[in-house]
């Protein structure tokens, strides 16, 4: 589905979900339009006063969710928020978490992304004490019915600093956490 | 069903959805020791430091919402933050939910509890420019399907500021707001 | 999914859910076929006799509702009513819906589309005390499972003057509102 | 489910689902309280002026669903209407249902429960011109899944005058349907 | 989706839902074969001896049902019975269903196709005293979820003299339909 | 859940789902009524004439679906039909099956009841060429989901001479199958 | 629900799911008889020969899921494997499961049982290289959905030695893991 | 859907899901690389060491089916498994799996793959002793939901040696089964 989402707190501005063709319209007015052609975000990034009191930590757990991180960490450099993404560290390889624990623990807030079984919020949630936003994806096929499996997941997660947004919400993951990172 | 968490940063104590029979039991040993009888939470708080940075709002739609608000409340004041309960505010009589917005704008982070067709959430969250933590409660009948209503709704907020946690999970939205509060 | 439904009220027409080509058909017999082209809806409205006793609000939440919302709007005048259209005053923003509060107080009956969470119709249903259709409509992603999540949301509505139609039923809400607006 | 609700336009008072003990509390002190058995319904009715403008029918398919139109019935006659309720004219015995044909052109809007499959709705639509708003009961088993399939077969209607409020509402059904009668 | 069946009781054939490639193709090699463009069957009908003792009825609700009646009625046909065919008689016309009253009584037994609310089989059953087979169809949209509403609705019917196949599976009906009129 | 159903071809009665106490007063009236424990069901079955022309087979899965099969047996018994009753031949232990194939073959009409996976309708019907009514039981714990499980399965069933009724509707499944026997 | 299975490879014998009468009947008679009070399953363990060629693990998450997995550690010691029981191992403390990595190496194959979220296998499958049965469990409240939630998370393991069982069918996965430890 | 897999213990590598297009890159390169069009698997089988200890046998319920089957028993061979296929022998005509009783009885371990009702693991469940994989598939239309059908059968099974992966896990299926195999 085609989806557009505006925030423009100028003189940045974003736009999600956009085609190439939208990027490279805006890109012919603006010269500095960045394009991420995973997530589809156009980016206007003029104004790059940090906001955010400190790091701001982005997870996924495959290569497949990186188009929803992307979001995720697009939006929250755009609102002003050092950002540290650390991509590809599923559940299934646990020790790649492990090695990454220094960097999860210098987070004042993390957005973690995964589809399938929807299982790292948890595993992170349990490492930190930071809050936690977890954006379940569609990846997956069969059982994981769109995302809902790792939805459902998550909104079950044992770990307590734990919370949700819909389905691929990147976006809304980045805003929240950026929210946060400001207090 | 019957659920028990507890949050025993020491020298306080707290235990959810517990029977008045445990709370008796533990008021013989505990003097101190409250109990919630709408949530069925028993809490000692003898150490009640102030960790939050800000005032903390507790928002929810009607009365039968109130048990897990109150779960919330309860759990946001143990963990050391002041907590500002707006309760009774539904979408169906927005007046009243206007008249509270100077509360709501004082808050750092809001929890909002609602059953039937969780729509609260979206309009705080429009009000607010705080995170809001949206708890879908299970109250209603028929088409609410035990709360699931409620969080889809919540799930899909048009507003970009809400995160969700389980039906019911007072526990878990207190729990992220007081982490949230405390940055 | 393509559609048809025709209201052949002769000396009028309607037909809904059209693609260009039909309408452009349509149009080379008789002139003064219009097309409408968002919602689809091909009218050909020659008896313009005023048949509701009243006005009767259409309103919708965001931008992307405005198909369906045009669609109950385009039936209603076709029928015989003076239609007041109210777009774009989703609850996120609440003052846009409280600045049409006299809109809304002057209609007797009114037609509420909304996606995503759907919870327009309830607080436009605490707003005044004329019956209210609410029109869930597919507009979302994600958990918003192609309307459902909107749907659910407006059948547990707290408001009491609130009923229902299908996902996208913009004819639907549109003709009902006219049988109520000729009582 | 508990479940209560008031519609306190004084001097006359409503209270749904309430159990035989609360209505003996009630009546001890209000002799003219009356109490509905099936439904729950306690009414204390003493202003009974004639609000709306005709005859509003409630119409229901089996005896099962009786207890949700006899609160629709209850509902609209309180808040001044004169109620035509015709009982157990379910779709398998479509007979009895044309042999009431009369008394449901006579009505200026009518509420329609059923359960099971819910056709009822879609076949009184067909008949009369009159809105229809009809609920779903939980009468059923097994696939009826506590009134769902009633709920989509309502909201599937083939009849464009029927609109749907949630399962076993016969509150709604009546509040609505008296809101349109006052039209 | 592509589907395939294949029914050969030599020296007649079945194919259904085949496109009208296939039909061609076939065409070119067997003359005598026809292709019913609304459901996609293909029959080789060379044997017509007549194995149903009596009269078979395929009936339908509206005429976007008719494909998966056809497809019902190519079946019966080809399996030896006598087809009478009554489309169009949806339950919001219920008298175009009462004028065909005589025809359903003359039938050993009956498919019913309906999409959206699926409720005409209920009424057809009622109606009659021979099986009824219930063929839920696809169409609709919004909370029809593709044919899921009417599956349900059938599965509830109160007529018991109703069964049930898989949605849209015109072919299944005929087939079983056809071993009853055998009998 | 309570349910009542009456089957009264005077001079015999059938009444199903009953509980102990309704069979004693009823035998206290009736001396020659029967109960059956396992379905509840209560019988009096005075006119003993055979009506169907065959034999009717009542087969189970397990001996959990008993009271399921039990239902439809004594339903098609006081209709007039002879049946054998072939229990506990789940697909499991698919000999016990093949070893009364036999008796399957000599059925003019089967009845099926299961639950867990429901797979009996499939195999019976790909063993036999009569027609086979599938009856899901609610037999199962977890994701059975109550019958659900096994009533997808049989809609889903790959032999085409199974239709389907109503979760444990047994009575259903015993009354169609009478009246195709009668054929 | 009750629910029972036996297990009587002579002269041992397994029912699970009893409650405590039933056990104290049979110890009545068999003194030997074991009694399992968490997870209802009562054990004759005569024959104690070890068939498994090498250790089976049974891994639980929480406290709460210890009832599933000792039904599971019951079947398969009773079917003659050594069993190692990791508890209480939830993926939200993750250095207690890794603390155990020895004892998960050591084992031929492994069952894990969880509830919530479910996503105690897929960290295991991770860690380790022998088949893992996962066992979701109904334990948790909300959109867990009485263990949807876990078993989808389950069936969308991303780690591939993973296969899934019923809802708290700890037998299925003790007797299937017997199996495969005895090749 | 495009999905990936690797599996490359070189020097052997398994892709899954692949296009053609992909395959003709591949095999340009490798002119080993085996493409198999049905599956869309693309193998580098260099090193044909058997790892596996016995027989394992890939069963598949319909045609359509094969390309599931397909994928397991490519997996399985380049893991190092002798592998038996034994297709087309679905539960409506129990004979030709009956025939094929030998085959089974000589596997270590069994894959079955089959969609619509998925009734074929019980059957083959019960037959051997041996562990089986279910694999369902998103074969059939309609209520099958696109495997969800088979996947609730597969789970419900009342054949104690069946667990299941996720619908069309073909990978997954060939993948434990091999891990068993090695045992």
């Amino acid at each position: 589905m085609k989806f557009s989402r505006l925030l423009d707190k100028s003189p940045n501005l974003l736009i999600t979900r956009a085609d190439e063709s939208i990027a490279a319209g805006l890109k012919a007015r603006y010269p500095e339009a960045e394009y991420f052609a995973l997530s589809g975000a156009i980016r206007i990034w003029r104004d790059r006063t940090m906001r955010g009191k400190g790091k701001l930590a982005v997870v996924c757990a495959g290569t497949s969710d990186i188009p929803v991180a992307e979001e995720a960490q697009v939006t929250a450099e755009v609102m002003g928020n050092e950002v540290d993404s650390i991509y590809d560290v599923g559940v299934a390889g646990i020790h790649r978490l492990m090695a990454s624990r220094e960097r999860l623990d210098a987070a004042r807030v993390i957005v973690v992304a995964a589809g399938m079984e929807g299982a790292l919020p948890s595993v992170v949630g349990g490492i930190v004490s930071a809050p936690v936003i977890a954006v379940p994806t569609s990846v997956g096929y069969g059982a994981s019915f769109n995302g809902l499996a790792a939805l459902l997941g998550m909104l079950n997660s044992c770990a307590s600093n734990v919370t949700v947004v819909n389905i691929d919400n990147g976006f809304g993951a980045g805003y929240v956490a950026s929210l946060i990172n400001r207090l």
